[in-house]
């Protein structure tokens, strides 16, 4: 098995070396910029590892890998216009340096970038890969849409709200590993069991990020803890807490959602709220499950242990990150 | 050869069987929207019209049309926020009728769709149909991009004009049209003439619109008449008439630019400079020639005189509209 840090170095090789036109500069600066941001790029090297696991040469991978960096990176640039953000990585985001047409147009054609990418594949599995890219992206899409209206909805259930997080962040992280478990010319049912890994483990990965946003160490989680809490978001840890609460806890913590204007006493007395439901250690359950689920769909691909240990140590090491 | 009318018949069947998911209906409602608008369907009609002339089946080149046509709408949707459009066709544009993050998103959903449709092109013809679509995808967006640099450019050439007019409108027109002839199995020398066919006649059209913008009968035209002189937009017709003039003409023209509170006077002031220095002449002049070069592309190519038929009796029509 190729190590870790060769696929994350064929990787940024791999990005260095895309090449696009200089003109016109205001539709593809910003795309140069947004891929220089860094990253983990997490879902390329997925992509490479998912090929590596079925024994192919990861090169054939590439392409497809680098589409689907590309397009991840597309789908930053339209949602922090949606979201408003002022700060991509400690940067400014694309409509913040430049304007939002521009961040519109620019992630239209890196969109139209990602494709031509993802087409490079080899011809054998260029149409069934083509086909987990779409479905892929259009299920992104639904995702970030359930997220805009959960914004506005009163009600909002733990599985509405696992199902939104399965689209948004976890179908990328599946249909990453599949292209590339395709791409190696993996059968349907080991490449689905592969998906299947991927999107379980991209839930609980999710579900560790609500979970560090309001218990991580703000030094090693790298950005404010409480911001969730600040922004009334509806994460697992809020349904769940809005689902147990009763009596003058439910009110306390009804109060405190309509609270705007004292910050570290909000995140303090919800966080409160969270510890005396227990609320932490149901979400870890549940990320604990799903995390299970996930090896369960890696140990049932035939494949040789050595060659599922680089998938198992990535989610080993995801699942105890502290940033 | 299949008659027009019976082409635009499929067309807009194909349109009608488009079935999109009902959630999240603020994803794919102003998808449906925006489709149900109507339009001439000019481009997928084009997929239609190129894949008959080499004569083959037009039903194997359907899903491409209806992907080229979605793909179209998609840019418009974009194109109306980045314009601040209030109106398409008579209605509300989407980001009017939901706001601009539904209209972001809901593009996006629409362009993965357009993917999805000419990725349903036959075996032998899927790679190079993809390589024509994403290309022209591009050059789209470059096109558009150029668009609106030139709001904020003090000097733009002519031959910037018309290659900013090729990118956003022709090269369409072009790739519809070798899209059907791909997969009709036409060779790249044929699929290449018929592209310069529609790319010149699709440049020709446009400034034809450019003329009519001011000098067509405000019925027929169904605009407003003097919309791009109020606008100052940088039409073939300003920038003849800013190269051409001199003297007192050029003094007067350059006043009426900035001017805004006058619109009648304007219009009428500026279409006279026109006419004192014959832009219109020569913005006709070079229609012509685009005609006559994209006629001439359609010679070359070796299909007997009836095939080409349609193709030369839509570029007669489209040549002659007041609408």
């Amino acid at each position: 098995m190729i190590p870790l840090p060769r696929l994350q170095e064929l990787v940024l090789d791999g990005i260095k070396q895309l090449s696009f036109p200089n003109e016109p500069s205001a539709l593809y600066d910003p795309l140069r910029y947004i891929l220089s941001l860094g990253g983990k790029r997490m879902r390329p090297v997925l992509t490479l590892m998912g090929c590596n696991a079925f024994g192919a040469d990861v090169n054939a991978a590439l392409p497809a890998a680098l589409g689907v960096e590309v397009f991840h990176n597309f789908t930053l640039m339209h949602d922090d216009i949606m979201d408003n953000a002022p700060l991509r990585r400690s940067k400014p985001t694309v409509h913040t340096k430049w304007n939002s047409n521009i961040a519109i147009l620019s992630g239209d054609a890196m969109f139209v970038e990602s494709c031509r990418l993802v087409m490079q594949s080899p011809n054998a599995s260029v149409r069934p890969v083509m086909d987990v890219f779409t479905k892929t992206a259009i299920e992104v899409c639904e995702g970030q849409q359930l997220d805009m209206d959960f914004e506005s909805m009163d009600e909002v259930s733990i599985n509405q709200y696992i199902e939104m997080i399965r689209l948004k962040t976890a179908v990328l992280l599946g249909g990453a590993l599949k292209i590339g478990a395709i791409i190696a010319g993996a059968n349907d049912s080991d490449a689905n069991h592969l998906y299947d890994f991927g999107v379980n483990l991209g839930v609980a990965f999710q579900l560790q990020d609500d979970i560090l946003d309001v218990f991580g160490d703000a030094d090693k989680f790298g950005k404010q803890v409480g911001g969730d809490i600040l922004s009334n978001k509806k994460t697992f840890l809020l349904l769940t807490a809005l689902n147990k609460a009763s009596g003058t806890t439910k009110d306390s913590l009804l109060k405190w959602i309509n609270v705007s204007d004292q910050p570290q006493e909000k995140v303090k007395s919800v966080t409160q709220i969270y510890n005396l439901l227990s609320v932490r250690e149901q979400a870890e359950a549940k990320m604990n499950e799903l995390y299970d689920v996930a090896i369960s769909h890696l140990n049932s691909i035939p494949i040789p242990d050595a060659n599922k240990k680089p998938l198992k140590d990535l989610a080993a090491s995801l699942m105890v990150r502290q940033n």
